[in-house]
């Protein structure tokens, strides 16, 4: 999985990040899911190797401005670029009603479809080979975290040691694979296990959107792979980010050390740490030394 | 005035050229009108010299994404940064309620009060001394131009040819210069124009939106200072250009140098023409030898 980050800022843009928008590229198929979409989103996309019309699904973590306002022009634009392939967008009630009555106001039609498919806590659904589940989240307004469960992969044929075995190629091979049981003309039984490599586990992975840091999300996040969590302010500013509702860097960090978190990639950064880099990555590094800050165009390959 | 061409292109934004927006400033005074805002003008404005807080005035030409999709933002951010004044929009029937869902789904709350106008044609206010004027247009929706006339300014006050008159300073010199009728003590009569200048007439500007050329514009730009049209392609596409209600540089040309107008900027140029400035300007030069090509932070300072 590719990770592009289009926007990493928070509440307003700024010459050096944008406001939300993230998209994941999977690199063993050509669509692309998009993590909320503010403003100029589609812009940001213009100088990325991404293409509108590729973009499948549009997961919505919440409905402020920075998180959608970008989405009635990406949607217009994936349509005059050609884009028919139907679009599914999940997301909190109204964001509909926001595309619906743009739309309706604008006078826009769009040369696809759109499934609305709307979230809640504990949401489920499979997409491709992937487990998306859902957890609320603690924001001023309803707010979530997406989680993608990729299906483990099945385990390869051991073939050499097969034909060392003296088992000759054939449709033998599939049904050993797949697990049936198979007996030889010699009568000897052929253990699945024995010729199959062990299943490679799918990786996990959580986007969170605004929220203050809470530990009920420790299960939903435990031993993830990859965790994108909102980062917007220093320590030092605890009470307000409490007050508007997003967490500190420190507070994520141990959040993400306590779950066991793999690797951790903080997002949302407030306008007023504009060149601050430096300080936001000591902070994150004390509980969380591989902690990764992002910027406007980074990609990140989750191996 | 000072015109800050924000967003030049038309549709989709390109790499070079953004969706719809236009700033003006007007020197004598410290707020700023905005006409049209596309998609990420609140972003093309970080790299300008206008903060938002300063716009007074939006006038929607008309309700196509690439002209309004950039208001929600634009007016959130310039709540957040702490803009209070009152701000009042011009715009077509609809444009309320694209707001006001907009913020409701989104739950926005601005720091500072909106009113809105809607206009039709022939539509006329009055604001800061400037008349507003609005024509209707023929697009595929409904569209609008706004024309922009300036108070005329009083003439001077000719001090030194007063004093050579034997008139000395006093309370007597604003009598003289308001019209009012004055009689010198030995009986004689101060005529107002004898001793205050010609008044300097009041610039006139038009705005216009998305349309196909029409003749019945003309009484509307006759002999204005400054037009500036939408010229989205070249004549070689004029019966697509009529089909989805654009002009071609030709046609407006024409139409600008038949109605006399004295300086014409051509905008709302199609991404198709990406890097052919000067195919568009040598068209454009055919009729009108001064005409202008916008481009993305172009400044055009009205004399």
């Amino acid at each position: 999985m590719e990770f592009h980050f289009l926007g990493t800022g928070s509440g307003i843009p700024s010459k050096s990040r944008n406001v939300s928008g993230l998209a994941v590229r999977f690199l063993q198929r050509k669509d692309i899911w998009l993590f909320d979409c503010g403003e100029a989103t589609q812009h940001q996309l213009l100088t990325s190797s991404i293409t509108l019309s590729k973009i499948s699904h549009i997961f919505i973590t919440h409905l402020h401005g920075d998180h959608i306002y970008g989405l009635p022009g990406l949607l217009s634009s994936r349509s005059a670029q050609g884009g028919q392939s139907k679009l599914t967008i999940y997301g909190p009630e109204g964001i509909k009603e926001f595309i619906e009555t743009t739309f309706k106001v604008s006078k826009t039609t769009l040369g696809y479809p759109i499934d609305y498919v709307i979230v809640k806590d504990d949401f489920k659904a499979y997409e491709q080979g992937i487990t998306i589940t859902v957890k609320q989240l603690d924001h001023v307004i309803e707010s979530f975290a997406y989680k993608l469960i990729e299906d483990d992969k099945p385990g390869s044929l051991l073939v050499d040691k097969l034909k060392n075995a003296g088992i000759k190629p054939g449709p033998i091979y599939k049904k050993i694979k797949e697990g049936e049981q198979v007996t030889l003309r010699n009568g000897e039984t052929v253990h699945h296990a024995d010729y199959v490599s062990s299943p490679v586990k799918g990786r996990q992975v959580v986007i969170v959107g605004d929220t203050r840091p809470i530990t009920s999300l420790t299960p939903f996040i435990k031993n993830v792979d990859l965790l994108i969590h909102e980062g917007t302010f220093l320590d030092d500013r605890r009470e307000h980010a409490k007050k508007y509702g997003h967490s500190t860097i420190k507070e994520v960090t141990h959040l993400a050390k306590s779950a066991n978190v793999q690797s951790l990639i903080l997002t949302h950064i407030s306008s007023r740490y504009v060149d601050m880099e430096k300080e936001l990555l000591s902070e994150a590094e004390i509980n969380f030394p591989q902690a990764i800050i992002a910027y406007d165009h980074m990609i990140y390959k989750l191996m």
